[in-house]
């Protein structure tokens, strides 16, 4: 039987996998409300980050009383810190999974992305919900290895947004300036919220091996394979 | 004389304000190297963010270090936790700083930004640099009216993004769709590092007044002055 402590260390990993659940559901409902045009499916993104933003405050006021409590050190300490860091990327992710569905809202009755760039968009939505769900397994598995898939799938989002781009720059884009603001803000928010699902992918592997790199590095990640796990 | 606890804690709060002079000064010098179109000043913001990171990376391990070793709880536990979050914004506003400093570098020698817009541009960098520095005021003074400043600041700066988007979606915009690409995302950065000094701000009014508002709320603040300070 686990003690109280533990329990308690337990339900904050349960809030932050949580968290990437819903947003990684938010983002590629977001995704469907744009390219369908689908007004009540974007209206629910935007009231269901409430949800998020709770269980963010929730985790928080877990964290602190934790700290208060029980006054973990050593690894136990660097895994609540590191879940507050975790939190905040997550309640952001929904942020952005939430602008996505303004810009739905905002274009509606039309699709802010114009047919050209659907299949590009869908890709980047279909990726960021991807690198989320994979985010979410490496806080309940702690595996490093599937943490360094998720660096491989950001480069992919990265690919798209610079594919995006070309399409924007292009001398026959024929879309207006209106559709040209709208698709280099989705590119952003797509961006930004696969950094945020990498970036907790990489705090688990710096709770894991010691190491928070810009990069994961795949030499830390069989060093540490080699070693007991730090759970 | 001050123990070596509370000398620690200062050491914290000191490192917390040296980052908002930094993020301040770059986010002044990207706009400059914008508007001037100077190469130089661009590059030098660009590898100054080195600093800014290396900075939350000694400020977070001193954090920990003193969570281990000293303990805190109530007051001064949300002091330490919460400057980790401090410490997060004033990085990301870093990164926000350098990303206005990569596109002029994109666009040298030509200026990013055309001439009926610098104007505006230029407020908004004003105004961004300033709020930054308003966040490193309340940092070191506690001062909550101060910190109501901020959203005012933060207000002014979302009528200029306003102001910028009206230009863009104005049938006489003439500069193409390079250019509107390049002042969406500008304006989007500045409005984002606005975010995070006013958040900054936000987080020192929780320390003092025990409420975190998505707003700081006025009436929080009379209620603040009236109680002995928390300090």
């Amino acid at each position: 039987m686990r003690d109280a402590y533990h329990e308690e260390l337990d339900a904050i990993g349960d809030s932050l996998v949580e968290m990437a659940r819903l947003v990684g559901s938010a983002i590629g409902r977001a995704t469907t409300a744009m390219l369908d045009a689908d007004l009540k499916l974007a209206e629910s993104v935007i009231a269901n980050d409430d949800k998020v933003d709770e269980l963010q405050r929730d985790l928080e006021t877990k964290a602190i009383q934790l700290l208060a409590r029980q006054q973990p050190v050593a690894t136990d300490l660097r895994i609540v810190v590191t879940s507050l860091r975790m939190s905040a990327d997550l309640e952001r992710s929904g942020d952005l999974a939430q602008h996505v569905a303004k810009v739905a809202r905002l274009r509606f009755p039309d699709s802010a992305v114009p047919r050209d760039l659907h299949a590009t968009i869908l890709e980047m939505g279909q990726l960021a919900q991807r690198l989320m769900a994979k985010a979410a397994e490496v806080i309940i598995t702690k595996d490093v290895d599937l943490a360094l898939q998720l660096e491989a799938d950001d480069d992919k989002i990265d690919d798209l947004h610079r594919t995006l781009f070309q399409h924007l720059m292009d001398d026959r884009w024929k879309h207006g300036i209106e559709t040209a603001v709208d698709v280099t803000l989705l590119g952003r928010y797509y961006e930004r919220f696969a950094d945020h699902a990498v970036s907790v992918a990489r705090r688990v592997v710096y709770l894991v091996t010691g190491d928070y790199a810009d990069e994961i590095d795949p030499a830390a990640v069989v060093a540490a394979a080699e070693e007991p796990a730090a759970d």
